[in-house]
């Protein structure tokens, strides 16, 4: 026992020590980007000076360029750009619905799902077949589904606190093919969010190679409320669409990276991210300029605070999340390639409405090391650290044993303002902006500081 | 332990049906409220159809009359008022502040602050004499002080994630008697906020009966950093400022409540909470009618899902929490007089921003029962109960052992609206405001059943 009690003193005192140190060093990381976070800022000039940026367009190439600068002035080591191809799809002139029963008609506020066919040029007038849901479809007989436009109203339900996107969501990946397969001409869905009002709200489609691609648009949640209580009226309501959208051949782009080279173990590396590309109805601002600019803003208050980081941190800027996820795929691809040892990587992709908790997706060893500094994060905010982490853009790092990680926002506003026409700058915090910047920084610290 | 085992089992299979009783009577209370709440509806009504509400005014009565009809038709068994007097502070006309230097002038953003004396009718003008802090004050010359305006320009501190307001409210509240005390004749304040922008924001002042009462008003964010600028170039700068508020004789009001009488144990008292009065520059949207409407909600989801509590639950608009508190002592006073039992109170009072933690402040032993319940809160966002928990208008029930606890929701953004002209309605969330009421509800609903 005397022989052993020092070297149990030794080591409590250094791991009191090293936990004193880590304590030091997140406040010193709130405190800089707090302070003096250039995050806000930088999410200005995206939104305000380049605005919607999908991916094959001339403002995706101006990200690029702007992210690249500002890793440059937040300091990073190295700046660098991963080429990748990217599907072109444009929208083309502004879509149009109206609804027309019994003499009258009513214009409806609609947009081109992303990836969507076109109207021929004259467009389509059909009558309008109200669906709930993917079930109430497949009873329906074929002869009554045929020639029609299905109208799927399934709304987001209110009582599923978190998981009411990815339930909703189903039907506007997978309306159009449901419904050509019943010989549907044309679909809309009701756009994906809790919020009761006008803006339509895109995403990303998908067709099937052996079902006849039909096009597919969203039309806003009052319109969807309004169109339903006709229809329980109405007999023969027609709807007639127009849409120009297309496909153009895929188009040479970027994902954006910032690098610090660690000092001990440069070999080993923690990516920081979010997506570069947004849809283009709004400015991209919480989808996902606000992800983009904490991840560089990581890059920032490290380099400010003159902190050297013992393994390799990245930010990255992802392309092409919306609808391809084709820099997410070159991002892996090369780091395969290259035998890069990514041992961490987290995604902000959920709104840039702080951080209350982080998602971590790991083995029970790392899950369990990493829960050991959450404590550490209770004074920023950040309440627990859930399973379930990880991000479209870093999840195919899984196959190569990266462990995942996200920046869980509370509150519920994200789809309030998801691929819409409200997704402005004006609709984020610049604190609550800046604590999930602190939460990334704080774990890509810990994790370059102790290894996983 | 043959004996042993069948009891062990007993207790255990007992505790897990208790368990699951209390995960369905959540999941019930969640999706009632989800699905059906009339919170964001109620709150549109006080906001839009009647507005500020401050303590004494016409408003403030509508108010009472509009929440007592709203907890009559959410069910309570009785809905009563329990009558107080409050102060009765008007702000008179629009307040004037103009700098004026070197023959050039500028008009500020100001109003002044709650309780203020008015300046005489012809207004002050005065040179501007910036203070940063009460410390800088104190080492001052007095005469250096004496017939000054003070300006006191002291930034809510950025690198405080929560504890900004209380740091940087000292000088709202005790900048006039501080001033004054030094020759001053009146006192200028930076709005207690993050925000820079141009919304003055208004909060109680105070004086002391030995010192002269100076009037006192609050300058917007942007216009303090302009007049720092200003006041590091020129010299002799003064300003002049016109206030006609007064405090008028007390004026008679009412504490608005909405009961539901335990079926088992009735004489246990279990108190939710907000405010109903609100500061005069706006709607008081989530300071505090978020609270009120989150209260009245407790009462409509249970008595919408049928669930009878074994102990009394309250819903309490609390009158003058503003500028006097006279509701909440008039509450514990008549709470203390008729012997009621009071076993649990929780207040919601710092936005309707949704609500990730519920502060907490009873005895030890008190604390780890409630903690035991936290788990079943995490489906609903709430993901901690740290201490500290309270509020202004449940503190006075402290002193007959009631166990506090408080709605906290994260976020960033309840002081850029606080006390100011943008705390509308626009600027709460249906879902935010709907997951305190279920916060709220469930923790009265778990105590109701369990005791403490």
């Amino acid at each position: 026992m005397k022989k052993l009690l020092p070297v149990i003193c030794a080591f409590l005192g250094g791991a009191a020590q090293a936990q004193n140190n880590d304590t030091t060093m997140l406040r010193n990381v709130a405190t800089e980007v707090l302070k003096n976070g250039k995050a806000y800022d930088n999410l200005r000039f995206l939104c305000k000076q380049i605005g919607p940026r999908l991916s094959g367009s001339a403002n995706a190439q101006k990200a690029v360029e702007a992210t690249a600068r500002m890793l440059q002035e937040a300091g990073a080591d190295t700046v660098y750009m991963q080429p990748c191809m990217v599907p072109h799809w444009v929208r083309g002139d502004k879509e149009q619905a109206t609804i027309r029963w019994n003499g009258k008609k009513q214009s409806l506020h609609v947009c081109a799902l992303g990836g969507s066919v076109g109207t021929p040029s004259k467009g389509i007038t059909a009558e309008v077949l109200e669906i709930q849901s993917f079930y109430e479809l497949e009873k329906m007989n074929p002869a009554d589904v045929k020639g029609k436009i299905v109208f799927f109203n399934y709304p987001m339900q209110p009582q599923l606190v978190n998981g009411g996107y990815g339930d909703a969501v189903r039907y506007r990946g997978g309306g159009p093919v449901a419904a050509a397969k019943l010989g549907a001409v044309a679909v809309m869905v009701r756009s994906v969010t809790h919020a009761l009002d006008y803006n339509p709200h895109t995403g990303a489609t998908r067709y099937a190679d052996s079902v006849t691609k039909i096009p597919a648009m969203a039309c806003s949640t009052k319109d969807a409320e309004w169109l339903d209580s006709l229809l329980k009226q109405e007999k023969g309501v027609k709807l007639y669409m127009k849409m120009n959208c297309q496909t153009l051949p895929d188009a040479p782009s970027f994902n954006v990276i910032g690098e610090i080279r660690g000092s001990e173990k440069p070999n080993e590396i923690i990516t920081t991210g979010g997506h570069l590309d947004s849809w283009d109805l709004a400015e991209g601002a919480h989808d996902d300029g606000t992800g983009v600019m904490q991840s560089i803003e990581v890059i920032r208050a490290i380099k400010a605070l003159g902190i050297k980081p013992k393994r390799t941190i990245r930010a990255v800027m992802f392309m092409n999340e919306e609808n391809g996820t084709r820099g997410a795929n070159k991002y892996a691809e090369l780091a395969e390639q290259n035998k890069e040892h990514h041992i961490f990587a987290i995604e902000s992709d959920e709104g840039g409405f702080g951080c209350v908790s982080i998602g971590l997706d790991g083995s029970a060893a790392q899950m369990a090391k990493v829960r050991e500094w959450q404590p550490l994060f209770k004074p920023y905010g950040v309440l627990d650290m859930p399973g379930g982490g990880g991000g479209t853009d870093i999840a195919p790092l899984k196959k190569i044993g990266t462990m995942m990680a996200s920046v869980n926002p509370g509150g519920q506003r994200y789809f309030d303002v998801h691929h819409a026409p409200n997704d402005v700058f004006e609709n984020v915090n610049k604190r609550e902006l800046e604590l999930g910047a602190i939460a990334m920084a704080s774990i890509a610290l810990l994790v370059a500081e102790h290894g996983l």
